[in-house]
């Protein structure tokens, strides 16, 4: 590790101080949770990779909320509540201790946004590139999970928010949308750098969504994985998935990229199931709102068609926005 | 990914089979786990890297068994019954299907010696190195959890099994120890690849031990970490660290090995303190045994000391067999 410090002083000076209880100060090498009794507990770990996830020269704070948003998001998808996290450290020599202060500070500042705490981890060195893996924890009342799997033949889909927004922000970090206002550009980048998991949407779906998955790898991709989880596949219309203004003014600029807009992942928001007669629920979502987007349909499990029938995939958002 | 093997079909050929009920078939991108009424849960991370921690022509299936166990001997400190694990896997393009399915039956391999399952994870490409991290999950009846802290002085220190086997069994797979008999050497080779956790053996001193910590980082080191988080310095009697015949009868093939005894690491045996009124105790354990090593002193802290109260440290070791 760069500066001369090693793992004792590095934990000590950084990490003990965002150790709850259940972490011993991080003197212990394994950790305590005590779960809240007639909670299910849920787990997800998600490993991001530095030139794979995020650039070498990314804000170390940035890197930080964007590895424990990704796990919450997770987590929000289930509908459950986080409490804890565990974090491996993966650093190369070039790694500096401001670096490490800069990349604590950023868990420090999301620790406090959703109440969550540090509970241990492993520190070590590599040749390689940072690796970051990350296993947050979280709780559900017994037997309410969200999943993937629940989705009946003849519900409805839905997704929180606006798509496309994650795929659009990072063109303008790398300079791509160079006739977009200002404005427009940054919030983009903002949405691309730094997801809003939607923990609070997710513990109200948890009572009435039949399946849920969060818009990481993709809309379709996610949708792909409710409906092969469910045995079922998936009829989308292109046509009503939610744009931002922001995201309408990137595709003014370049209307090509409309094509990206359902495959192109990094949003962060929720696709969730509905039987038809809780469809009056959706009226009361505000934050964000709620859109149906297609309905679930039995034959072919695990794909996802246009409202023609038409198979979306890795090649089918050519017909978007046509 | 090497062989054109995506990440669903990597993880529905090798993976998914290896998923418990929790792990929901892999199918979900979180995990569930319904704690046991009554006791708390016991969390820890461990992560291993090609190149530092194993060697990238090291057989797959034992680097699953180490990454499994080092995790596993973790538990075994806390005195915690050790009921699941998430996986998270950095694999570059070299990593082809039959280095995955050979990885993937080590880690079947133990889950039914040590009666786990996994419950989920997250596999990615990388440029660098191979980097695996495990979270291991046990649990202990609610307030027992044996911790590094509890340490009184007065406390007497003692060691599970023998040490040095570790360090003595990477020498031996590393060619250095070329005049020691071959049944000696593989006894150490498989001291080194294959760690025994002491599950069975934490348990049992869960319930009177005041402090514990696995031997991974040196004998030395570890106790240091129990008399760092007990506000207490150690007196170790060095003469009475337990050997092997097999380690003893590399000590006679290179003596000068002696003295890195006490540091070398990678033994995963329990380093415990007891009230010196629990001693009797120790006469009935027997597997591995427990051997009597020192003390625990007030004064100094985190400070480990020979019994002349000469500080035992990075290079302390010259003490030993003096």
């Amino acid at each position: 590790m760069g500066a001369g410090l090693d793992e004792f002083g590095l934990i000590a000076r950084y990490l003990a101080p965002l150790a709850g209880p259940g972490g011993l100060g991080l003197l212990d090498d394994a950790a305590l949770l005590q779960p809240t009794p007639g909670n299910d507990l849920v787990l997800t770990k998600d490993m991001i990779i530095a030139g794979v996830h995020f650039l070498d020269d990314d804000p170390p704070g940035m890197i930080a909320a964007k590895l424990l948003r990704v796990n919450l998001s997770d987590l929000a998808a289930k509908g459950a509540r986080p409490r804890a996290y565990l974090l491996g450290l993966a650093l190369p020599a070039g790694i500096d201790e401001a670096w490490i202060a800069a990349f604590a500070r950023g868990l420090a500042d999301d620790q406090q946004t959703f109440g969550i705490e540090l509970l241990g981890g492993d520190t070590t060195a590599t040749q390689g590139p940072v690796v970051l893996s990350l296993t947050a924890i979280g709780e559900v009342p017994v037997g309410t999970m969200l999943r993937r799997g629940g989705a009946r033949a003849g519900d409805l889909v839905a997704v929180s928010g606006t798509i496309g927004d994650g795929m659009l922000g990072l063109e303008a970090s790398l300079g791509q949308l160079p006739g977009l206002a200002p404005g427009d550009a940054a919030w983009l980048r903002d949405r691309y750098l730094r997801p809003q998991p939607r923990l609070a949407l997710g513990a109200r779906l948890r009572r009435w969504a039949t399946a849920g998955a969060d818009v990481s790898d993709g809309l379709i991709a996610d949708l792909g994985n409710i409906a092969r989880a469910s045995g079922l596949s998936a009829e989308l219309d292109l046509s009503l998935v939610p744009l931002s203004p922001q995201a309408m003014a990137a595709l003014a600029v370049r209307p090509e990229l409309a094509a990206r807009i359902p495959t192109g992942g990094d949003d962060y928001e929720l696709v969730i199931t509905l039987a038809p007669s809780d469809l009056v629920r959706l009226q009361v979502e505000s934050d964000p709102p709620l859109t149906i987007i297609g309905k679930m349909v039995s034959g072919k499990t695990g794909i996802v068609t246009d409202e023609k029938g038409q198979p979306l995939g890795p090649g089918g958002y050519r017909h978007f926005g046509s």
